[in-house]
């Protein structure tokens, strides 16, 4: 029988009622023959009371026990997401990262998944009963408990999906798809039907925060195809697959990332490069490379940004920092023609200073200051050709 | 070294103000030389929220994902208490249930230990750090979390203390020790400064609260003392050994449990009772038995009657069943000669209605409406000369 993996997070368990409600998804396909297993992240509020409990004890919490006590949070809602199943007369059991076999390493705070034992999960499905998985969470082969970050619950379920060699993921949300760019920020953003695994990838590498990089990851290496889909309202969200249509062509989107530092170094050594980016790989830290004639330039999520100046010391490496940066990107189909000069002019032309910009098959991206980033996401989604619907993916 | 085995529970870790100061009575053991190894239970009203979450979905939640819903409450705590710790200083690491390796059975909602591997709590202690582990939980083999039900956390206290060869086992509470009776009830009751093993488990078998009769089983058996010490306030407590003092002789204190059924069997068959009592182990029920004539009849919490009703119609057995009983229970050194005349004529002069009364070398105790409980407590206390400090242990 073919299995689908279904994913609920975010607004949509953020209380009992949303809960109960998440189980009618699941019997739903149930119904419709499918074997369902199912993963699900805390209840809305949980992670930020429980992050405000350890900062009256301490301004530092060591990773480990933050770990210990933020898994708590997706362990209450699949025991309760279990009891709404059972409860509808279905069976269900409820699995922790442990249990479901979610093996990572020892990074706390941003474990990586190393593999997953699906066993378990697939003995459950065989005997007819759902399994309904802690997302978020895993465990190391020591019996450490470990969290995966941020997105880390679409990270579980497409891992899983690729474990269980699933027919598809349906990733439920509190929005209704992928946008053009964040319509909170650019109302005449519009839901895409559409895209391949590489196009999301730009995106979510690019601060799009509809999903994580390393969620798509999963499902690119193993051709799984996923849904990005509205939990609490009726929408064909956006399908995400290998699949190229002969109209996707054209820019695809534009994300912006805050919060970001640039680390610059000038006469940067031959093979700092590599050496960098092996090290950063360790700690999971995954900078922008950028070099301007002898001078390479990091590009970093200002919460790394500590953890590099540290590297950087070690290393005896003299570099100068630029904090309360933002970054803003076009992301292109390959074909597409959008040049680093278009963008230059039209940020200008809005009075937005650009500290400096990189092009690559792939994307066009604009280092800015913190203050701007929103006007520059408005004025890119303008002239990237996104804002009519009907312009939508269409080579200017 | 010596290793210490500190419980905190109840009220004594119902907020992270309070929890901060249950990690100065580990450090102050730790500053004496002592190796220390703590067991929490959940933060006062964390168990009373989880449940009601769940009693939103369902009247009825199985007990396995009960279990795994509650068993957060104490990993809160544990890496709470265990920020505190190292916030002020020293090096602590929290575990749950299974990483400190409580292994169950898998009777879930009222586990029971089976075992306990030592070993990681060991090497943390040997390693100089301060292992907390969750109290109240365990792990099957086949690596299901379970709860050992109520007073669970005792029960991981000192059966960890036992597993560790401990040198002792204090366990921190909302009360300043054992009583003769529960005080908010008979305010003339007196703090007990020492008892044996075996009149504390005759008092927790017969309700008074203070302790489990299985945390007390665990200290029993490996002869490792325990005290019940005051949390929030200083005291000297109540001290368990199995030393007999020379002047502890006589009636040692009054208890009292509500919501008890009572079941009977008329002409019951020979072999009856053995054959009840086997199977109710299995399902971890602890009933009185008492024989009258050919009459059996059995004492059990209100709450584990519809198992002991669903067992006699498997064996077809007829039962008559009495509900809305209380008992009441005088404990006494095994040299002191209350005798059940006078605790029936006691109750008679209050106008209490007993509807039986069994004596034994450890205690008498009479089966009662519920609506007397309280009074009846009240002047047993005074009839077993436990009113006055002056008099309390003394041969009537």
């Amino acid at each position: 029988m073919e299995i689908i993996v279904q994913k609920f997070g975010g607004t949509s368990v953020g209380s009992v009622e949303r809960i109960k409600r998440m189980a009618q998804h699941v019997i739903r396909e149930k119904q419709k023959g499918k074997e369902v297993a199912v993963v699900v992240s805390a209840m809305g509020d949980t992670t930020d009371h429980l992050t405000k409990l350890a900062g009256e004890i301490t301004a530092h919490p060591p990773k480990r026990e933050m770990d210990l006590l933020l898994s708590t949070g997706e362990q209450i809602t699949i025991a309760l997401l279990t009891l709404s199943i059972q409860e509808a007369g279905f069976k269900a059991v409820s699995l922790t990262g442990r249990q479901a076999g979610i093996r990572t390493d020892g990074v706390h705070g941003k474990a990586r998944i190393k593999g997953i034992d699906p066993s378990r999960v697939r003995e459950e499905l065989h005997r007819g009963i759902i399994p309904v998985v802690a997302g978020f969470q895993g465990s190391t082969d020591a019996g450490e408990i470990t969290t995966l970050g941020r997105g880390g619950s679409d990270t579980t379920a497409t891992a899983l999906a690729a474990a269980l060699g699933a027919e598809r993921c349906d990733i439920y949300t509190d929005v209704d798809g992928i946008y053009t760019t964040d319509p909170r920020v650019v109302p005449a953003a519009t839901r895409i039907p559409h895209l391949t695994y590489r196009e999301v990838l730009c995106l979510a590498d690019s601060g799009a925060a509809v999903i994580h990089p390393r969620a798509v990851f999963h499902s690119k290496k193993s051709r799984i195809p996923f849904r990005i889909l509205p939990g609490l309202i009726k929408g064909e969200g956006t399908l995400v697959d290998d699949h190229i249509h002969i109209n996707d062509r054209g820019p695809v989107g534009v994300a912006f990332k805050d919060e970001v530092a640039s680390i610059s170094m000038k006469d940067a050594a031959y093979g700092l490069e590599s050496l960098l980016k092996e090290s950063l790989e360790v700690i999971h830290v995954k900078p922008d490379l950028h070099w301007k004639g002898q001078d390479l330039t990091l590009t970093v999520d200002a919460s790394d940004r500590s953890d590099v100046e540290h590297l950087l010391r070690d290393l005896g490496q003299e570099y100068s920092k630029k904090m309360e940066q933002a970054k803003v990107t076009i992301v292109k189909s390959p074909g597409s023609d959008i040049l680093r000069f278009g963008v230059r002019s039209t940020l200008g032309d809005s009075g937005i200073d650009v500290s400096s910009i990189h092009e690559d098959p792939e994307k066009v991206t604009a280092l800015i200051g913190s203050e701007d980033i929103y006007r520059a996401a408005d004025v890119l989604h303008t002239f990237a050709g996104l804002d009519v619907s009907g312009a939508k993916r269409v080579v200017r």
